[in-house]
């Protein structure tokens, strides 16, 4: 590509012609697709998932805080949804939004990208924009993406463009949006850098130019990072204080109004969602070709993997004080997300407690108002349906584990009913019959 | 005491009559009492150490972010330095501010409280309020300061009254200052808080209650955790960004983008001052009493105080690029106090990496603009007066390392004449001579 045509490229994107393609519709790509969309790009969603597909096309939703609204609106405005890779021929901008999950020792599985660099290899041409958003290792980029592009006969920066740029998707977050988050943007090449800001820049109220993919990578693993050890921290910490007898919610809630220097984590029974527990080992592998170790990402990993155990401890010795077994004891677990008010079952710790307690012989009983059922994830397959949170239900139950403090949740009714609470997220801190775990 | 008597206790605090006394005049105490002083309260000053009380007989200042001025004003308004403790027999509320240490083996010193406890004995009377205010682990006041005072023949919470309150100083912080930070209060019983909160009320705008002394008392270790474990953090994420060539200080600039989830801390030579590198020890050393590790304030530990050997090694590499040995080799050295724009010497990693270099036979130059010479401390005592910096004490130094950030510091004229510029506070980022550690 001569200088000119690099010109032309970058004012397609510039005048709001370029044509966008999301690669993954999840909780990263869905929202993406969207704010293109509202800005007048023209937008086409890929996904293997037909599913995905087939409801999209239907004006449907299956997230539950994206409104079908939008997607009736997006549709009306020409956004196309396929699992067709050979239309990636017709557009001028690539952004993979793909899950970047960890194989079962821990070491990054990137096979989602792979595949999808597979898919899209055919149809790939000059003059385009492959823009990576997914959460990896520092290096991914330049020693993944550029590589396959240029085995593919193009010269990166020249005549295709590849950036990244992290996505910072917050579910449930009322405060953020994607358009007021900042965006971290980088470039393989300067070009590849200045395209990437001008793409974003349309869609998000400030860009973050970084001065390499690299810098991008690690950044978006150092907020995880930071939110996993901090989180390890206080995980740890109230194992200590609860044997002191000393609240650490009353603590962490103290601490927090020194105005400077201190801002509050929270414990709770273990770590769930698509990021924190796992990106931190991106770098943890990574480090390792290098001979480092990042001893703060595995010490917290080990501390908050453990709470899941830390909590059946707790309801072990909470039903043991009234002379109760977990084994036959009916076990009332409220709150199946990994969060508080979203519907988001990723990694979520409730559901090894519920393994673990089924193990153990317990009846266990669920309640949570985003699931009417236990979806099937990669690991568990519970066949279990929810049961109506009411002063009976409450009432029948040996205990009730507090697991994810919703809101929706009636706590007045549950602490006038509860036999025994084990309470995981600090809620019910000055009620006689509930144990802190 | 009778209920009435100790409502009039209650309120000659209430009504500013309460005389005030403070053990310790250092970085914590001489703030403090200047602000007693300033709300119209008679304050008497204790500390064992003559000069200082020499020094604020002459209306002379020892601190240097503590203006002459104030000290003088406080002294018109009947501010009284002494070092003779029967006169605790004439006050009505003692408040300890002594140093809390720790010992060889990383256990808490509490000989300051102890010898101050040993020294009032005599000369407290019936209707006192003590009140700690030194940092330290979870059960101080109840299973130390409440039995002494007990032993001495008083019924804590009728007829004496024991309170904690942690310091929350922060030197050469100028958003802050004593009267604006919020501060926790707390008491062995209801009498003790209910007098401790009256009392604070006068000199700050926020009291924060907390249920117990012990929850008081964690609170500011873990305030102090919380920034060891997030420096030790981004130090070991340094030493392993370094390796792969990313610049960890434009990864923190960048994620410090996020509007949420994400609070900037920053690598550096290693911790100083008086909290962060002791305090979580105190937990780590109380824990064990329940069998419980603190791993997490192990590895920070760890970590930090790994980092002047780090800085040391770097400066070795950095010298080894142009043929040059530490041997031999004329090292200026920026930067004594342990952060920058204070003339605070506790703990500074500066003086641990001097010491290293001497080891290794450096001609060793200091600058500082707090200091004119290397003052004597418990660990070190060097004799060497400060360099004069200019483009001449610079142009002849083999190696410039910038220890310290001062902002009166000339960048510029570093830049412009160093050979070579070790940096690790990530201040001359873009200089082609500067090797960051």
């Amino acid at each position: 590509m001569t200088k000119s045509k690099i010109k032309d490229q970058k004012s397609i994107i510039q005048n709001h012609n370029a044509r966008v393609s999301i690669i993954g519709l999840g909780y990263v790509g869905l929202p993406l697709a969207i704010r293109f969309s509202q800005e007048g790009f023209a937008v086409t969603g890929f996904d293997i998932d037909e599913e995905k597909i087939q409801k999209l096309k239907a004006s449907k939703t299956y997230i539950k805080h994206i409104d079908a609204e939008k997607i009736k609106t997006i549709i009306r405005n020409g956004f196309k949804a396929t699992s067709d890779f050979s239309e990636i021929a017709d557009v001028d901008v690539i952004i993979i939004c793909v899950p970047t999950p960890l194989g079962i020792h821990n070491e990054p599985d990137l096979s989602f990208i792979d595949n999808t660099l597979e898919s899209i290899k055919p149809y790939i041409k000059e003059g385009q924009l492959l823009i990576l958003e997914s959460t990896t290792y520092p290096g991914t980029t330049e020693e993944k993406i550029v590589p396959n592009i240029e085995n593919a006969g193009f010269i990166v920066g020249e005549n295709f463009f590849i950036g990244y740029s992290p996505e910072r998707e917050d579910p449930g977050n009322l405060d953020y949006t994607t358009k007021t988050i900042p965006k971290i943007v980088s470039g393989y090449t300067e070009n590849c850098l200045e395209m990437t800001k001008i793409l974003y820049d349309h869609i998000v109220d400030q860009t973050v130019p970084v001065s390499s993919t690299r810098v991008a990578e690690m950044t978006k693993i150092l907020e995880n990072i930071h939110r996993a050890v901090n989180i390890g921290l206080v995980n740890e910490l109230k194992m200590v204080t609860d044997k002191m007898d000393i609240d650490i919610y009353e603590v962490i809630k103290a601490a927090s109004t020194k105005p400077f220097g201190f801002t509050p984590y929270y414990p709770g029974p273990g770590l769930g969602g698509h990021c924190i527990p796992i990106d931190p080992f991106y770098l943890t592998w990574k480090a390792k070709e290098i001979g480092m170790n990042t001893r703060f990402i595995e010490l917290a990993g080990e501390i908050n993997t453990a709470m899941p155990t830390y909590v059946i401890q707790k309801m072990g010795e909470a039903l043991n004080s009234v002379k109760k077994s977990i084994k036959g004891s009916l076990i009332l677990v409220l709150g199946l997300a990994y969060k508080k008010n979203v519907d988001d079952l990723r990694e979520s710790p409730s559901l090894e407690i519920i393994d673990k307690l089924y193990e153990l012989g317990a009846n266990v009983q669920f309640c949570d108002p985003y699931f009417e059922k236990i979806p099937i994830t990669r690991k568990y397959s519970f066949t279990l349906k929810a049961t109506t949170l009411n002063a009976k239900s409450i009432r029948s139950a040996d205990l009730v584990l507090l697991a994810t403090d919703h809101d929706a949740f009636d706590y007045r009714l549950i602490q006038e009913n509860a036999n025994l609470i084990v309470d995981t997220r600090g809620r019910l801190n000055h009620f006689p019959k509930v144990i802190k775990a």
